[in-house]
């Protein structure tokens, strides 16, 4: 009798969170790994629907990713918005040529009456990924950031002010009746299923905007399998994005510590950076196993790395290891 | 006392009628003529209101237009289209990557309410044009070709069929109940008006669905100046475009007779090529007045001459000349 794979779930937000599923989809077969995406920054405009976050993990396992800009794809032009500057239109979010196709078959799909699941798994398939993408619902969730200029859609505050008002909180519009997908009920209901990661993605507003939808958190929660995060903090720095800026805002210490601290009711496991092993005790406190490892994600092999970590953890906290 | 300027009106299809425009709009004051142009071409794809014969007469005033093409603008580039094509995405209207904007933000517009006239003022200006481009109605007009493969929608048959089927005739959805906007309203009851010019575009596809607005053709009966048209047809062929084509296929005479004979119980005079002049007699014997001129446009120069000749023309049928 043939073995029965293991299979994983990671959980994700924008470019830390994709270097790490790029390293999955490169360690584990299609039916072995599935994404679950947030959609808290999704948000209309110009009439189009744009979903950051599953463009971003999409255009990175597809290889088409911009390096250089950390959004949109790689080798893009920027004619249309130029256009649009001349006439007018809204330009605060830059959006190339190429990158513009995709939220164009999307809001054509979903005007047609397709989900988001069904538009990202064919979106994804057309660009050659075998892997399951899966937003965490097909109903609306979308982050609002409470600032000292007050509350704000979260592409408002991310790229219109640069992310610059500061934080007093956050609320996840839509997320209370967010129902989840069949695709993803099956994902979570796999008896095959053998452990979830957290990726390094923003605790804010990239991870909490999906375990604000009830289902998913009661369905984690009831998980029999180890659930490890990976420290989106690094010697008390975030690697992208404005995670340590909010933390001092929201008066957290700014540390991977923290970050532990933030998931403490859900995870088995941590992984935090090798530069941050100091703390590893003071983890152990909260009653999370915690591993130290290269988290800094720049080579394909470190991302390849750092899965590789991520899964022999989950073995290990399973007792299988 | 200053003179009251004489005020023109140019009703106007696609490449061939915006070229003689173009020659308007350089001979005369944005107050002196004002642009009727065709809707029947519109459509809504990918989700866009695209309107190829009020983007043609744009580009060409706001000297944006790609002369290669025919269509669209200069300096284009193409990325959408690529990267839709490898979403699977329609691909057989080709939209540029900054003509896109035009058609965003329009649709965006008229989801907001603005009315096609208000979007194309807006369009214009921002472009710099100062003269006044008008739609022939805010409600949708639509251009349906009967033809050996059944009713297809015009740019159906147009673009994506290439005009290859047989033609057996046309009809103008939605033309009946069209009314016509406040704004081309004021222009055709403005007393200062002197004349009206038909461009060289096609007659079936390009000026009937204007007159099949019973509002506009009854405003242009009623009206006390003269009406010329401009042949599109120059030794019984098209310059640009399937008229006589379609002539051919109706079993209409492929000339600038038949031309003139279409639009009979309309026009006081009729401008065709000097390579039509043996035709004069017989257009006479229609009770047109006829001349002869240089209707094929190469140069800015051949497009404001022609626009002169016709403005003497229509003076000369005034009395006034």
């Amino acid at each position: 009798m043939k073995a029965k794979p293991e299979k994983y779930l990671a959980i994700t937000g924008g470019v830390g969170g994709a270097k790490l599923c790029l390293g999955f989809s490169h360690l584990l077969d299609a039916d072995q790994v599935s994404f679950v995406v947030n959609t808290g920054d999704d948000f209309e405009h110009l009439g189009l629907h744009i979903s950051p976050d599953l463009d971003t993990l999409t255009y990175t396992l597809a290889g088409l990713s911009n390096p250089e800009l950390g959004w949109g794809r790689q080798g893009e032009s920027w004619n249309f918005i130029a256009a649009l500057d001349a006439l007018g239109g809204d330009t605060w979010f830059n959006l190339g040529d190429a990158d513009l196709a995709t939220h164009v078959v999307r809001t054509q799909m979903l005007k047609t009456g397709a989900s988001l699941t069904d538009v990202t798994a064919s979106l994804t398939r057309k660009l050659g990924i075998d892997h399951q993408v899966l937003p965490v619902s097909d109903d609306p969730v979308r982050t609002i950031v409470h600032t000292q200029l007050g509350p704000l859609a979260f592409q408002h505050y991310f790229v219109r002010e640069r992310c610059e008002p500061a934080v007093r909180g956050f609320e996840f519009d839509g997320s209370g009746s967010a129902k989840l997908s069949a695709q993803l009920k099956a994902v979570l209901a796999d008896p095959d299923l053998a452990g979830v990661v957290i990726c390094p993605s923003n605790p804010f507003v990239s991870i909490d905007p999906m375990l604000a939808v009830p289902a998913f958190t009661q369905a984690l929660r009831a998980l029999e399998v180890p659930i490890v995060a990976v420290s989106p903090i690094v010697g008390g720095e975030a690697i992208k994005g404005p995670t340590a800026k909010m933390m001092q805002e929201l008066s957290v210490p700014r540390s991977a510590f923290a970050v532990a601290e933030h998931y403490t009711d859900l995870i088995d496991g941590f992984i935090m950076d090798q530069q941050d092993a100091a703390l590893s005790n003071s983890v152990a406190g909260l009653n999370i196993e915690t591993i130290v490892a290269q988290t800094v994600m720049v080579t394909l092999a470190d991302r390849i790395d750092l899965a590789r970590t991520a899964i022999d953890f989950l073995r290990r906290l399973r007792g299988g290891g």
